[in-house]
């Protein structure tokens, strides 16, 4: 089974008064307390006094003619800065200046905040740091300049990470040292200087999203560049929590006024904080947690230890310590939570490693897994049970039609044989007996198979294997005569369904299929899919060679999808505690289907021309249309967000009996999978890119149409994604991607 | 001088009722009749009667549980189509069957028709037909349905263009053959089926235009897509008109209700159509005119033509015909107002040929015209000869300062000397004397000064040549002394004020003005834009190779515009007679720059870090960070569109008497241009574009925030385009690009 262990939790520390402190012995301290982490400031107080000197001189000393040139801010000197090459190690974090204001509209205060800015971050990177955290802009900060400085930054060093504090929602708790004059005290331009504020509504959750929105979409979705969350007083909503845990997240800071004080006087978290950290902490790259102006640090010892104290002494030592006036309760605490973490879902364990990865698509899942985890694939503790129940029921339906003979079961890809071990065990069951074909193209499958069904006990005399495509299989031969098959089992379905072409290989094999009372299990099957925002895969393509350009974006990919939010709720489901998607339905596939269908088909195969009766000509091409499937859904987004594409899954009827309400079905779609079938493990959902984000507005429609397309070769999928809103009845387009169509990349019949 | 040819107007005509002439026939009896076109179905009223039999069978003999399977349309029949590739010719446009719904939203109605049209493209496209007319999706299609099947048959032969026929709004009044089944009318999905009905509001002019959008769009602006437009029977606002001046109008198509009659029974036009029509035949590409179902062509000889008539013989033809009661008046009466037309503007004639076409940023305009037309150039009829004003209302606004002495000038990249050659002409117009210094670094240039400076006799004794850069010259040598200048004459004006670095030149050449009273002209100079929808332009940079990811989309191109559509206009000056943009202003320049700016810039030349007294440390780069610019643009867009960039022009005050009201300027800003410098023809506009475009919805708001950045090295542009609206006092995003920026392609200093 995949890796269970609780994964390490990396904890820092920040102090905004640290800003003449000896790098080295500081980072002594907070390695004897306990921390994993330490910031530490690019630049001094001396520094800030220098520049606010520099900016009062120019106020005061330039006459207004001369205000043309712009004051200059000359290089860093040795008392500027506390950084040095030797000092810097992974764990420090380098923070730029807080009293500086990259978006101002004032242009003085621009000027002179965007060269302190690239002064520190050049310098950082010179010294080697790579982690360098970075106040996100202030109130009335114009975004746009303020993302172009960052932009510029991402630039300066080829390893540099960026992290950019902001709240989850409204405005910065901790806007940085107190004692320090901030430059936004220079600006001579009104705040309300733009004709329309754009902060107005501080009810509105979503403003600082907003934000990072624009600056993260004019950074390109730059890999090094990452959100530092401050945590608020009060939780802000589900949505807004969603909304985070879907943007990189890498670092969670912590402010003193994030804590209550427990009875005995303790700092403690909320439960809303406790379940907001839980989730985000079972993110694949945990954040790390930034503990900061709490526990002071001066109460450690400075002195160099010797070795790498293991987490487990961290918190010991931590422990003693607590006996006599712990001075780190803050750090203790979260030590503690770190240990009390509830275990995850099944699907969460054993996709760990592969959350947001993308596969693939010539390479389905199934077959990566199967060469290295396929013991693990059998073990799906839900899905071959279902198969077991769905074929015992469907013998028990069959009973009264066969009478006393015993049943035809064909398992169709039967590959090792799980779905033939579990046809025999569903026999005893049902008290039916059964003869199970075992028909697989594989020749090593073919091997195993043949094996087992001379040593297994049950297999004996029961199975028969037969080596062929199922499509050229003639059916089963009992006493010399091809006999039709009672029930036809297989396991063919792909993360949206019919995307492995089980529709296509069960048409191929239904003339073995008994025409009256045949029975498919899997009976019918539907694909579902949900638009979502879901900023990393989209940074993950968009960094992929070819830019905009290639066909990397036509193409859906199975991926476990973890770091994601749902555009669009279900409101029949979605309160203050719960949130489900508003998933819907594509299409669906159900067999056997009608024989007249199967012979236009045969008609129709390989553009034959010949005349009928009085119906003048038939034939031609397209043997497959039937299997062509189109829709189109509709979805309501209530609150504003980025769409990168869609989130597919399905579901299936394995069996549903004839003659009682009894049905058995399997589902990835996350509305229907706690009833369906929970804890199975066999799928990851797809996902369908799209080149270009959609800004999706408050309250605007989404309209997704998606086509199943399908020539004499190949069957391949097209979508399409358009925004608009309704307003006194009239429908009002905001945006639409392109016809995406994954032609280049179908699946070969 | 450019060819002043009034163009060709190729005519075509079509009659919906010809299904089963003989092509050949037709062929000629058209072009006896004097058109230069003719519309030809590919299919039959056999194939049309064969379908709506097969649908009726469909209908009335498939039982519900067949319904799964869609009828076979099978190929084609001699018998459907009439079309042979023997028959076609480059005056042959095909027509594809009217009476089919490619975007219904009823399965059956749909399957059918996209296999009609399928059949119909291909077989055109096999014989050799290389335009295709078709009609726009009818009301209650589903557009994108409609679009990908465009989509599909775009790529169903290498040389197809498809002529996409839409009203200019509500309706086409030219539905088809009205004897015909619609297969519409087997629809079993009711028209209001979507939840929102897209056409509600019968009263928005720009319904059409948002379905013909969508088709664009969805087919990537395809150079082999195009818009056949209806005329309506009344003219559509003159916004609406500019909408589709600015899509690849191809062809006109006149139903009979577009035509009035005159007081003698004939047809004409209204003013308001004609005015229409003579604005559209100025495109650069004259769209083809299509004379719908008026003037029956059997009236005309079907024998075979020998040689091939002129247009002339064929109007006379018309006209000879016309005594003897004209059968084709409506062709007659066309021909009259080809033969009406008035003639072109200056600035139109002389761009002939280059309109929209993009003119490499690193080869400027003037540089590659100067090689072909450099004589064109010094004839621009305006802009010398405001030079010469400008030089003379200097010198008399100097006479006072410098007394009876003569005044020094000095023409800065001289060229060839014609301003050289004015300023000696503005000293005899004000009664001032001078001495002209005409600085020029070219070679070749030089050797025509200084032939020039000993021949001319204006010239000789009065002109002294320096072969030098601006930036190294040290200034006039007068009786061995060196003096300072009293009017620095220059043309360093790019399309876009600075873009050719006029900021950068002058500064280097500032050191030889006079400190105290010496004049530049031009004395300022500012930056314009507005936001423009240009499909032809995008679609040109769309097809050019790396698709979305190439630096093309980061260039600011030098372009005389002219398939544009401002999409935010000035309110003060537009009405339904004129309509103006909201051309807003980004920055300027003014010379001379006072010069602490410039010892500031010396100081910061090359890094160096010297101490300064009690400022502290002065120095460092950036020595023309005074030459950096940004804004922020606000732009209001009344009706909807899609924005592919800005359109940049500049302003430029030669020179504003100290004395008088009297000033002298130069503007290529479309809304100040007829008053400051009409007919003025040295430069064409510039590109700025996006590589995404963006939708503005209806009353929406743009904002384009740029910059004008520098380095120690080069001088480049970014720029950002947003698109929001204002609700209740906030504002709320509705798309926005990326940051763009010509930095890879910016200007060296």
């Amino acid at each position: 089974m995949p890796d269970e262990r609780a994964p390490m939790w990396y904890i820092g520390q920040h102090d905004s008064t640290r800003n003449d402190a000896d790098t080295n012995s500081v980072s002594h301290q907070a390695h004897n307390a306990g921390y994993d982490l330490l910031t530490i400031p690019i630049t001094t107080a001396h520094f800030h006094d220098r520049i606010i000197n520099l900016v009062e001189q120019y106020e005061n000393g330039t006459d207004s003619a001369d205000r043309q040139v712009l004051p200059l801010v000359s290089p860093l000197m040795p008392v500027d800065t506390t950084l040095d090459p030797q000092d810097t190690s992974s764990a420090l974090i380098a923070t730029t200046a807080s009293w500086i204001d990259l978006g101002s509209k004032d242009a003085l205060v621009a000027h002179v905040s965007r060269h302190v800015f690239n002064l520190e971050v050049q310098y950082a990177a010179f010294c080697g740091v790579s982690n360098i955290l970075i106040k996100g802009p202030i109130e009335g900060s114009d975004i746009v300049q303020y993302s172009r400085a960052i932009l510029e930054a991402l630039a300066m060093g080829a390893y540099l990470q960026l992290h950019i504090e902001v709240p989850m929602s409204g405005e910065l708790e901790d806007t940085g040292e107190s004692e320090y004059t901030h430059l936004a005290e220079f600006s001579t331009t009104p705040v309300s200087d733009a004709h329309v504020e754009e902060d107005a509504g501080g009810d509105d959750e979503y403003i600082s999203w907003d934000k990072w929105d624009v600056v993260r979409t004019l950074s390109n979705y730059h890999p090094r560049l990452s959100v530092a969350l401050e945590l608020p007083r009060q939780v802000p909503s589900l949505s807004v929590q969603s909304r985070w845990f879907s943007e990189p997240l890498r670092i969670l800071t912590f402010p003193r006024t994030s804590f209550l004080r427990n009875a005995k006087g303790y700092p403690v978290l909320s439960k809303a904080h406790q379940n907001l950290l839980t989730r985000y902490m079972r993110l694949r790259y945990a954040p790390w947690l930034l503990l900061s102006n709490v526990d002071d640090l001066s109460a450690a010892t400075d002195a160099s230890p010797s070795p790498e104290p293991t987490p487990a002494e961290a918190v010991s030592k931590a422990r003693n310590s607590q006996k006599a006036k712990d001075p780190f309760p803050h750090l203790r605490y979260l030590r503690h939570l770190q240990s009390a973490q509830p275990s995850r879902p099944a699907l969460e364990r054993f996709g760990q490693g592969y959350q947001d990865y993308l596969q693939s698509p010539l390479q389905p899942l199934t077959d990566n897994l199967e060469s290295i985890t396929y013991e693990v694939f059998e073990k799906d503790p839900i899905k071959y049970e279902w198969y077991e129940r769905a074929v015992a029921l469907a013998l028990q339906d069959l009973k009264p039609v066969i009478g006393n003979r015993e049943a035809i079961i064909a398992v169709v890809g039967s590959g090792r044989g799980p779905l033939v071990a579990r046809s025999l065990l569903a026999s005893k069951q049902a008290g039916v007996p059964v003869k199970v074909w075992a028909v697989e193209k594989n020749l090593n499958a073919h091997v195993l198979l043949q094996r087992r069904a001379m040593r297994d006990n049950l297999w004996r005399g029961n199975v028969t294997v037969v080596k062929t495509d199922m499509r050229a299989w003639n059916g089963p031969v009992v006493e010399g005569a091809v006999r039709k098959v009672d029930i036809m089992v297989s396991e063919l379905l792909g993360s949206f369904a019919d995307n492995e072409l089980s529709p296509e290989c069960l048409d191929g094999v239904q003339h073995v299929l008994h025409p009256d009372h045949g029975i498919n299990i899997p009976q019918s099957y539907t694909a579902h899919a949900t638009p979502i925002a879901t900023p990393k895969i989209y940074g993950d393509l968009f960094g992929r060679p070819g830019g905009l350009a290639a066909d990397k974006w036509e193409i859906p990919y199975v991926v476990m999808l973890q770091q994601l939010d749902f555009l669009s709720l279900d409101s029949n489901i979605s309160n203050a505690e719960v949130q489900l998607p508003n998933v819907q339905e594509a299409w669906a596939f159900s067999h056997p289907i009608p024989n007249t269908i199967l012979s236009q088909a045969k008609a129709r195969a390989g553009g034959s021309l010949e005349r009928g009766g009085a119906g003048g000509a038939v034939g031609g091409d397209g043997h497959n249309e039937h299997n062509s499937r189109s829709c189109t859904m509709q979805f309501k987004c209530t609150r504003r967000g980025m769409c990168h594409g869609l989130a597919g899954y399905f579901e299936s009827i394995l069996y549903a009996s004839r003659n009682s309400a009894k049905r058995v079905e399997l589902s990835t779609n996350p509305v229907t999978m706690a009833d369906k079938s929970k804890d199975m493990i066999s799928w990851f959902p797809i996902f369908f890119p799209i080149k270009v984000p959609i800004l999706v507005p408050d309250n605007a429609d989404i309209e997704v149409k998606m086509w199943r397309q399908t020539d004499d070769r190949k069957v391949w999928y097209e979508w399409i994604i358009e925004a608009s809103e309704t307003t006194k009845g009239r429908k009002r387009r905001l945006g639409m991607s392109e016809l995406h169509s994954s032609r280049k990349n179908g699946c070969i019949m």
